[in-house]
């Protein structure tokens, strides 16, 4: 059982206002980070969140937009500041790591970590215990979006059928649990005879900035939490379009479209003082939805 | 009478805090603001305490660390975002150039309003009512300390003088007033014969990073406001010296050889919760002293 909770930094779209800070989400996962998006400003929201400098961590960036990645600037100089030692990868799009490194050098400091960077693929982390996937999405010159799938976990264990088989309870079991095989006896005990079958993990996607596409609503099927780009409220579709990014509504229309359970609109048009009118609307169309505040607190639990 | 305030911005050394951001000071004279650095986060302080985004101003950067400049890459991006029309202009050291133009490449924003840049020389602008200098500060690899100075206005006018010389209350007066000369009955009058001598006008410095030096007491000298450096308190006074900061003892010190009038303490270090230990020891020196929060302001008037 891995706890798995997404922290909002930052939800405001573009600039900031009083209440809201730029995009930029935290997933913690077990003692690890994942940081979906750097705004500006984000090392501060790190403090108010109580999220340490030096914890494990990958951050990985949608876009080249200074809203969504210019606060890594001030966050690798504090961490260097505070002396992390642990490396560190940023993975986002071309051009990147030309602006991470020529900023580095004009602020002219030093990094006291390991930083490596990587240009997106397809596939982007694999990890024994999860995989981090991106897809292209639809916003000028390019962003990505991005999908945190953990992997299937064993099955149930039915100590009636260990104990029948004659394990004693203890150590034993313990690796049947957690899905290994054991040599009993002689004889090799594979975790199916004693568990139900393997069960999903859970999965959370972030869109970044996005028009809709099909292509993003097959690559977020089944998502138990879908942070999506909700900018605008239905009366200004049209910049919605004008601009590549969602309406609140249409956030909506394609978590239901994905099978998403939840959905979590974010980076709000600094124009709404009251974002009720988008969450009224996005709730229209689909049953679970949630507006992400700065600072707030979401877990993700296990499916059932 | 032009009202001239000063609003603290961010008010922590080289981290952020909950409740102080990084080193960023307008100054509000009339209707223009004059931005002294621009710490990450600079935008957000800047709607937090009311300054709109359109107004005429220009900024003044002290050096090319992060926790002094980074911000104005948000600031520049979202005064293009609020259509600004202003022309801007930001002084600062070599290399401030080439950090804000390759950003704004980078970043792949355009701006809406004339953007100029200047390297800092000892006069930096010279307008018809102030004049802002810059000084060398102790603070590696180089850095500015600055200083706005306003131009000497007329001296007090006396009605009785007017009078005497037979000029009626009105227009002439206020010409009078202002210290111009004018035209009477075939007469020149000049403002000389029915004012006061010219007073002097207010003075306000801005150390920015920087070890205390004989240089920047000869600089501040007179001042009304004074806002130094003061990174440290005595029982880290070895760390001032390594890093090329002041104590807010020797902050103090150097305020009372200059004879300036009020000192504010600023960009403290983030290990300090409380201040009042600062204060303290600034105040067993100078009898004038005020700690620096977020968002205050503070209106410097005309001296008696």
């Amino acid at each position: 059982m891995v706890q798995l909770k997404v922290v909002f930094l930052g939800t405001s779209s573009s600039v900031p206002t009083k209440r809201r800070g730029l995009s930029s989400i935290a997933v913690k996962r077990g003692a690890e980070i994942l940081l979906f998006d750097a705004g500006e400003c984000v090392q501060r929201a790190m403090i108010n969140a109580g999220l340490g400098l030096n914890r494990p961590m990958k951050i990985f960036i949608t876009h080249l937009h200074g809203d969504h990645c210019v606060g890594l600037l001030g966050l690798l100089q504090s961490m260097s500041m505070a002396q992390r030692d642990k490396s560190l990868t940023i993975y986002g799009p071309r051009g990147l790591q030309g602006f991470i490194k020529s900023n580095i050098k004009a602020l002219g400091f030093d990094l006291t970590f390991n930083l490596q960077m990587k240009n997106v693929r397809q596939k982007v982390v694999e990890e024994p215990e999860y995989t981090v996937y991106a897809c292209r999405a639809e916003h000028p010159p390019f962003a990505y979006a991005y999908l945190l799938e953990e992997k299937p976990r064993p099955g149930v264990f039915y100590p009636e059928a260990a104990k029948s088989l004659g394990i004693p309870e203890g150590r034993l079991w313990s690796i049947l649990q957690r899905g290994e095989a054991i040599n009993f006896q002689g004889r090799l005990i594979t975790p199916e005879q004693v568990t139900g079958p393997r069960r999903r993990g859970r999965k959370i996607g972030y869109s970044g900035d996005t028009r809709p596409s099909k292509k993003l609503i097959e690559f977020f099927k089944g998502c138990d939490l879908l942070i999506f780009d909700s900018t605008y409220a239905d009366r200004h579709a049209d910049k919605a379009k004008e601009n590549q990014h969602s309406t609140a509504r249409e956030a909506a229309t394609l978590a239901k479209e994905a099978g998403v359970k939840t959905l979590v609109l974010t980076h709000f048009s600094a124009r709404y003082d009251n974002i009720a009118e988008l969450v009224k609307e996005a709730s229209e169309v689909h049953g679970d939805v949630v507006a992400a505040e700065d600072l707030m607190e979401l877990e993700v639990k296990y499916p059932e």
